[in-house]
């Protein structure tokens, strides 16, 4: 059917071209079906009818389909297409039939491509949230995610790595870790993530000190340099498809286990990395709620790093409770500057890192077994990672010569008063996060939450148990609203119950 | 948030607005979040992000949105609104953990209110696809789906009903059944689907002979006065959930069981039904392979109409063949038409026909126990059933004085021929089909298939098996060319295959 072509300037994500019902009808297909556009470029695009939006023997296209088109004035000829190899791939996934590795690639190079409608996307997704995976499957899948994106090779050796598996407030160890095992002589590439449900990712907080987008070449080019780098992932093209599934992930609330396998460790396996350290914070309102699942993720992941060529070593860490006494942008690169300057800061946040970044530098061979801890608070001490860190702001295009003291916070603040004498007895940490978010972070760099006692710790009726920051007045209200009207910080005397004798009088 | 307003004046399906990524990061809100929009009509969309499609302080509404507003001059103030009910509900269904009766309700009325996203319906579907429902799961999905739409209630009773499971070939008999029990005296108003994978279904048939568009009132008017209605339920409002799965269900290409329960008896239950004949053909390319799984099915309708008050009995019927020997609307109407002039055509329409009538016959008490079938074919040979259904179309708006030759089928045609004498020892249901949709059906009435031998019928050489139809000449040769190259019409003498003896010459 010859049509002539009308462009609709919206990205929608996927390969769409709008048809008239009569002519869908003419052509015998139906909404989500595919058709082939045969012309200059050949493409294959989803279809959605409509009565009204195009007339008959007009073809509406969504840009994702018009930037393949040079010469739109001219009329092109549709055909109906085949169903999608990838939408058999996703139908075994339903059925729990095993897929095969080129059938695992195709899918997730369609991913990539955006040639799967949402519809399609979903269904992937929720029946690996349901079905789960093969070790097999989870490999393909790794390797599939891996090849379909951008990889770097190093000329030189070992590449190491770190992830957090997210979940606790404050996690800014990565601004500790990465200059520590740089310091060292030893090359780590390190890729972050903005915040989508946190209150600052690794990526949001080093863009207070310079810029963070950068693609795979420059990371390479960074890290060649001064040995380490701290980017955000997103810019890189480095395992492009977890982008398009957390799009899909995000509104159903779910982060299927196979696929978080998958992600964490194609970013790894994209930048080359030899050695790799993760995270597992293990608490109630983490992703990983008992250490029995934080060692069983642990193996999942050395299993499927081995698969990969790649050294894996797992730290369950304690994740009920923020990691040092800042959340959000500003307030956690202060906190941690001000450990790289002159070793203040809280002991969380300090023996967290120093811990991490002590099996990365036992693994690359930096530090004797058992030495590592030790070797990564000492380079924390001479100034050598604050020198380090320096270095990697002023490459990537920042200051190098800003101070902990320098970073403007927000000028607008609240505090969060103890009702009684006591002691801090419960602290939710998606409570501190929402708090936070509500103030503004992470787009507000300025905005966040400072906290003053953390649970366990004594108070005095009164005594502010946290302040609240942010840029915008109104924003201040809604989470100091918020706070007040909520707050599930529990404040209790030492005696907690009275628990009366059976027999009369005591 | 103060935003202005611009229109995209495309539907898609879902009350969704456009944000700029500033705008959403400083709102912090995420692809897939919710928004309300407060106004004199104040209601939620679905967010989606876009670096340049709407600059920052700019809400872009799509068509289904947009349609709320009267006064779009006017800036809106936009908040982050909190997740839908629905997902927390399709979640639990992802768990598989039991929903309550209101949770469904809710569901069912964001479907057709069209406030969910394509990805949270897919999770739905393939949720439901791989988990299945509890029977009570099912009792209030139907319920929610028939309070979610119009229902007609009438004032005499009983109110008759029948409905085929699909993916039988030619299955015509609506054309015939309706007419039959509306001359005995029973209301049957009868609502049809479209085809979508068929080659046509009951609504694409009738409307060869006069419109099938009508309002559920109208459907109500037609019945009350000739006793049968035959019309297209997709314009009734009748249960329109169905349609919104549908197309979700569609490119993954399943029907979820428990849905398909639903579904079905849904649209019973909005016209009132009192008893429900349901046939169930069987056999290897129809819906239900085996008569095990044929039970199963009967089983369960039966069951879920007694929940909802509705007495129904299944006909499993033989499902391997084609229903008569024509497939396409035109063509069809033809040989229902010739059946009720002068019985005249194949016994496998008239046997069938004249069966479920008389089932229902007995159900509504037009007929003695075990008589239906008989008084059936009476009203089919005494000409009453003809004169009913010319008042049924005379009703509808048609012309009742339309004689089977005089309905058009299509000018070309081409044979495919027996390429050897023998038995037609085997015919797929899914290629006649594939061969009538390519000749243009069901969109151009006049295409379609006339099969000249069934299975087990002797051919010789050169006879021809089909003749293939249709009215654009490059649909004739597409269909002809996929035809001959994939014709699985096996010819074959009664010496199927010769088994030599073991002991040497025989």
């Amino acid at each position: 059917m010859q049509l002539k072509l009308e462009h609709f300037n919206i990205k929608i994500g996927q390969h769409k071209v709008l048809l008239n019902v009569a002519d869908a009808r003419e052509l015998g297909v139906n909404p989500g079906d595919r058709v082939r556009i045969r012309g200059h470029q050949s493409l294959s695009a989803i279809v959605d009818t409509t009565d009204d939006m195009v007339p008959p023997g007009t073809l509406g296209l969504f840009h994702e389909v018009y930037e393949h088109f040079q010469d739109w004035d001219k009329p092109v000829e549709v055909v109906p297409a085949y169903r999608s190899k990838s939408v058999s791939v996703i139908k075994k996934f339903m059925d729990k039939k095993p897929a095969t590795q080129d059938e695992i690639k195709i899918l997730v190079n369609d991913i990539v491509e955006e040639n799967l409608s949402d519809i399609e996307l979903s269904a992937f997704i929720t029946s690996s949230y349901i079905h789960g995976m093969t070790d097999d499957e989870v490999e393909w899948l790794t390797r599939a995610m891996i090849e379909s994106g951008d990889t770097i090779e190093f000329d030189t050796h070992p590449i190491m790595d770190k992830h957090s598996i997210g979940g606790v407030p404050g996690n800014k160890i990565s601004l500790l870790v990465v200059p520590i095992v740089a310091a060292n002589g030893l090359l780590i590439p390190k890729t972050s993530s903005r915040a989508i449900t946190g209150a600052g990712g690794t990526a949001d907080l080093m863009e207070v000190l310079c810029p963070v987008e950068f693609s795979s070449q420059e990371v390479k080019e960074i890290t060649e340099k001064v040995g380490g780098a701290l980017v955000w992932g997103g810019a890189t093209n480095i395992a492009p498809a977890d982008d398009k599934l957390i799009r899909v992930e995000y509104p159903l609330s779910v982060d299927p286990y196979y696929q978080m396998l998958a992600s964490i460790m194609a970013k790894k396996g994209a930048i080359g990395a030899d050695n790799v350290v993760i995270d597992i914070p293990v608490g109630p309102s983490t992703k990983v709620p008992s250490v029995q699942e934080g060692q069983k993720l642990s193996r999942d992941l050395i299993n499927l790093g081995h698969r990969l060529g790649m050294n894996v070593e797992c730290a369950i860490t304690y994740g009920s409770s923020p990691i040092g006494r800042k959340v959000g942008p500003a307030l956690e690169v202060r906190e941690a500057m001000k450990v790289l300057e002159s070793m203040e800061g809280p002991n969380s946040l300090i023996e967290k890192s120093a811990a991490i970044a002590g099996i990365l530098l036992e693994m690359g061979g930096a530090a004797p077994r058992n030495r590592g801890k030790e070797i990564a608070l000492e380079t924390l001490r001479s100034g050598k990672a604050l020198e380090k860190m320096k270095q990697i702001i002023e490459t990537q295009g920042g200051d190098p010569n800003i101070k902990s003291d320098d970073v403007q916070v927000g000028q607008y603040t609240a505090d969060i008063f103890a009702s009684a004498d006591g002691y801090v007895i419960e602290f939710d940490n998606k409570w501190i996060i929402e708090i936070a978010r509500l103030a503004g972070a992470p787009n507000d760099k300025g905005a966040g939450v400072s906290i003053h006692k953390k649970m366990g710790e004594a108070v005095r009726k009164g005594d502010s148990i946290l302040t609240i920051y942010a840029e915008k007045e109104f924003k201040l209200e809604n989470a100091l609203t918020t706070a007040q009207r909520t707050n599930p910080i529990v404040v209790e005397g030492m005696l907690l119950r009275r628990v009366p004798g059976t027999y009369g009088f005591q």
